[in-house]
């Protein structure tokens, strides 16, 4: 069995190493040494450029190297097979750690605090009421889901809105278009795990900026898409929102010239807020691999139309 | 009942209507207008200043502001009376925040993020392993072991440190003098949590930054008596620790030319890790004015041996 492994941000070593642990057997062939096309079954990819996975004849399954699809969908010529996102639980971890830092960062004043040490002054602030800090979590899948335990662990006054309804033990629960700018409304804090699909490109806009109260926080841990960044500049500008904490952007890496950089009270990490684990992750590729190669579907299989 | 209420930095008009709310027939006197001495009971304080309490006749019992009472034993005309602690969930919620904050900023590399933002740099490091990160919790009575729970809940490696042996799940425990050096050698993370006594004023010295591994990052929410600070800035200057998230500090308010203002990789925050707050300490502090007034001995009393 041989699967093609392209990606410019992994490790490729590190994945050869991980599969063939998990698998002695496997042939990985890392773009752009891929031998001959007709022996690759199946390809592991992140962002893979336009027209290459047509050109594999003997395909049969497409593997992201991420929990979201829309890097493979941005493909126009896209074959018409199965594709695969993955559900890695360290992946789901590193993105509770990541929304955790980025809430509690922002509840606890960090921003203030930073600023008053730069100056050598010693100042407190009034406590920070927990229960009353409304967070609100966009995107209940596996990692929205654990998201949102987290904080309500922590004691945070959780809400969540997903495109279908979900019940969570201790989490308001919104859904569909019609509930977005009624759980906007009631959030101080704003976190974003959305997919990128057609129905959630440009979500976080004026629209739902202006839908926020006055102060609010947005956190996007998403896709830069979700984001409509000349808004948010008109939305911190005007002071309607407070801050924001971005961990992808419209065009990554974001431009030395983009104004997001120097923008007070805007927090930038590139695009780290959860990386999938090689060796975690890879025991899941192979056994979705062989279910694929006995003529079985693979397990998180992506619903295209949906496109998550 | 009569208490008095003593306190340079929290709202006596705050906790005056709190600890109405939860006893209307309270008397409260908020220092200097004490009225007449005889009349008190109890006194709530913080940092009481030295022969304040000695003067007042018929005092039964001394309750501190905080969970720690070492500003209450540093009067050194201290009347021999039951000193009781505050246990507050809140209190021990915010602690529980605030270390997650500063474990979560170190592990997932915001010092080297915010550089790199302030530079307009789109940096990826590599991904932070969270079940190698090994984090250890100096103190675990019901603060300490909160947060360690709190952290193994997150999947990092957590140890901690007491003065008598502890059990519990998920955290391997070290105690006494003579497992404080192999308990720092395995960790990456230190968070300070001990009530300051004679035993732990200084622990966090020299002895122990070595005893630490190169790399080792500390944060003290405990006490500023617990760190010495010139061992602290040696011990980063010379790269053995890579930096040291304080809450507290030897004089506090830190004066402005105190050079850990600016150090580098040093956050510092004006003592704010956990307030009590007077909303749910109130209930506790009147429930144990009752126990006294009716001759029953109140909860939470602090050992003055031990000093906690």
């Amino acid at each position: 069995m041989a699967l093609l492994f392209y990606s410019k941000v992994d490790d490729p070593e590190e994945w050869t190493d991980a599969l063939k642990r998990a698998e002695p057997a496997l042939d990985v062939r890392v773009w752009p040494e891929i031998g001959e096309a007709a022996d690759i079954d199946a390809a592991l990819v992140w962002r893979p450029p336009t027209g290459m996975l047509a050109s594999l004849p003997n395909l049969k399954a497409i593997f992201s190297l991420g929990a979201g699809v829309d890097h493979v969908f941005a493909d126009d010529d896209l074959p018409d097979l199965p594709v695969v996102r993955l559900v890695d639980p360290a992946l789901t971890s590193q993105m509770v750690e990541y929304v955790l830092l980025a809430v509690l960062d922002r509840h606890r004043r960090m921003d203030a605090y930073r600023a008053y040490q730069a100056r050598g002054e010693w100042h407190q602030l009034p406590a920070a009421d927990t229960g009353a800090c409304r967070v609100g979590v966009m995107g209940l899948g596996e990692i929205g889901q654990a998201i949102a335990l987290a904080l309500a662990n922590l004691g945070f006054a959780v809400a969540g809105w997903s495109r279908t309804q979900k019940q969570l033990d201790g989490i308001q629960s919104f859904h569909g278009a019609g509930q977005l700018a009624p759980f906007l409304g009631r959030c101080d804090i704003v976190a974003c795990v959305l997919p990128l699909t057609a129905e959630t490109t440009g979500i976080l806009d004026a629209r739902a900026f202006a839908a926020m109260p006055k102060g609010a926080y947005v956190i996007n841990a998403g896709r830069g898409g979700h984001l409509v960044e000349a808004d948010l500049m008109a939305a911190l500008g005007t002071g309607h929102l407070s801050g924001a904490w971005l961990d992808v952007c419209q065009e990554e890496p974001l431009p030395p010239d983009n104004p997001l950089w120097s923008q007070p009270n805007v927090t930038i990490t590139p695009h780290v807020a959860g990386w999938v684990l090689p060796r975690t992750a890879s025991v899941q590729v192979i056994e979705n691999l062989r279910r694929v190669l006995a003529g079985n579907p693979p397990h998180n299989i992506v619903d295209p139309a949906r496109g998550y």
